[in-house]
């Protein structure tokens, strides 16, 4: 009898129905900027026109072990979203507007129901962050991964004119720095998190616990925020006065703020506020040390803004306009040597 | 005791040296349109200039099971070509010249020598085809990939002149069709390739086999073959009578070159080769049958270039210039409704 690729555990048609189903997800994402029709193996996209001299801006991120949450709670419709929030969120840094987005999508046997909720979340991702769904890859590996889980990559492309680009050359030793809110711990620290709530707390993920306001589950598999919206209304309220942007990812606020501060300058933190709740559970439930937190989560600041000192009060304006929770963190000074991030006036920190 | 986030399975540290290892890598594939030290998030690259209406073309792709092959064999500084192949080869297909490549990198346990070594293949795939590696992910997500196993994602962005797009709208009845060697199985197929060679043949991968003239394993694993430079060279020699190109990917011929091939039009194969020995010894192996063969592996072909008939001359000769192994496949003819692929003078057809 003969064999077949089916038989080897690959099944086109099934991919082929999820390519059927993905496209007018896809289409809901569509801009005016994407060229229909003509690219049979890739994606086209067009340029924005009136830029002087336009830089490419481009990151691929995953979105970690927030994955197991979201298997443990067989729910595949937001995950998308943390996979273009991960990549949109740094590509937006530079002042670059998000053009479009990819998706590699690789699983050990397809189903078609979880890639199109999947694929969905991706595609209500996009439209968050206004760019287009461009292209994707669905992968059926049989045999590398287990049954019912898949793992996720993401890629965005942005554009901005050379002359707009944010980051270390415009930000001053005088300037303020204000923090944004995060919804949770968005994509970074779930190794930790879940070890600290499964393993040492015993949580299971339905479980409701009272300073949460909800289940273990919940918290931990709300999107990340994408602030690609956000961030244009910033940039058109500011002009010249917002000088970077720090999207607050893995290795937290000690590792990412220093990466657009430039030498000579370091960031003192005045204005941080207790942690939102399941950060505290993690850190007492753990004991997780604190400069382990801090390296590890967000600890509820998922982008901060590097502003000149005197436009704080419109940039907060802005921020509340945008539907952003967003408060002054601190400011920049002067220091020897490579920028660090200091801690002077940190709930948290007094009680550790 | 403390809870830390390397106990949780996650080593930031290991991270980091890989990091620094990657980086030479990273700067040999360097191009004068990477922009450098200004994105901490994101990579930045500039247009080349001179282009009316420049076009952005984007291909993400994974290399499938191929990589159970690079475990097995635990060789680990290949797979990245093929990564780069994958999708730099869909990207060319509309006349785009690729511009970068992102990577995305996903393991269980992070190893820093296996991680050097497959993205020392991908910064060598991204050398052959003249594109940066503009950046990547490496993701440490315990308990989602078995011991010594990773998975891999590849995006790559090129860009074109509008005026100069290559596909469907430029073929005519009258065209000719060229094939372009591969160098095997590229990736795709492996999961049936596997299962025929390791199941039915119950051949190991460093068995070596007479009709290959190598292990089996040495077969499998040769990397992809990259097209970008070849293509370059053949639309400088063609201009307008080079009017699209297909890369035989999964689908095999079947379902790929019609993809290229405006409705109305047929593309008859009657210049087709007998098959390499390693699709014999599948075919023969399983047995699989001729049309799940057909749909399944590129049967030697890799790329198949579609042209003016009068320049089939010029350009068999511009690519054997090019290194690369070129025969005449077939031409194309009018007919009746979406486009079909018909094999008139097939010796593995007539076999079967």
């Amino acid at each position: 009898m003969a064999v077949t690729y089916r038989q080897a555990g690959v099944d086109i048609d099934l991919a082929t129905t999820l390519i059927e189903r993905i496209k007018p997800l896809a289409a809901k994402t569509r801009t005016p900027h994407v060229l229909e029709g003509i690219g049979g193996f890739a994606g086209l996209c067009s340029l924005p026109t009136g830029l002087e001299e336009p830089i490419l801006v481009s990151g691929t991120d995953g979105v970690g072990t927030k994955l197991k949450v979201a298997f443990a709670m067989n729910k595949h419709d937001t995950i998308g979203q943390d996979l273009v929030a991960m990549c949109v969120n740094d590509v937006i840094t530079t002042g670059a507007v998000p053009l479009f987005f990819l998706d590699y999508f690789g699983t050990g046997k397809l189903s078609a129901d979880v890639g199109a909720a999947v694929i969905g979340g991706i595609a209500d991702g996009c439209q968050l962050a206004g760019c287009a769904l461009l292209g994707g890859e669905t992968a059926e590996l049989p045999g590398m991964y287990a049954d019912g889980e898949y793992d996720l990559a993401g890629f965005s492309v942005g554009i901005v004119d050379k002359k707009a680009l944010l980051g270390p050359a415009r930000v001053r030793p005088t300037d303020e720095l204000i923090a944004v809110a995060s919804t949770g711990l968005h994509s970074n620290g779930y190794s930790l998190a879940r070890r600290v709530i499964e393993k040492e707390l015993g949580l299971s993920l339905d479980q409701h616990v009272e300073a949460l306001g909800a289940t273990v589950g919940e918290v931990l598999l709300r999107p990340t925020r994408i602030y690609a919206r956000t961030v244009q209304a910033l940039g058109r309220t500011l002009g010249p006065d917002l000088h970077a942007l720090c999207h607050v990812t893995g290795g937290g606020l000690p590792e990412n703020l220093p990466r657009v501060l430039p030498d000579g300058v370091d960031a003192i933190v005045d204005g941080a506020r207790p942690w939102t709740p399941i950060f505290r559970l993690i850190a007492e439930g753990g004991p997780v040390e604190l400069a382990e937190m801090r390296r590890t989560f967000n600890l509820g600041i998922g982008l901060i803004v590097v502003v000149e000192a005197a436009a704080v009060p419109q940039a907060l304006d802005a921020l509340a306009a945008a539907g952003e929770d967003a408060w002054r963190l601190g400011h920049l000074a002067e220091a020897a040597g490579p920028a660090l991030v200091r801690y002077v006036h940190d709930p948290e920190g007094q009680r550790a």
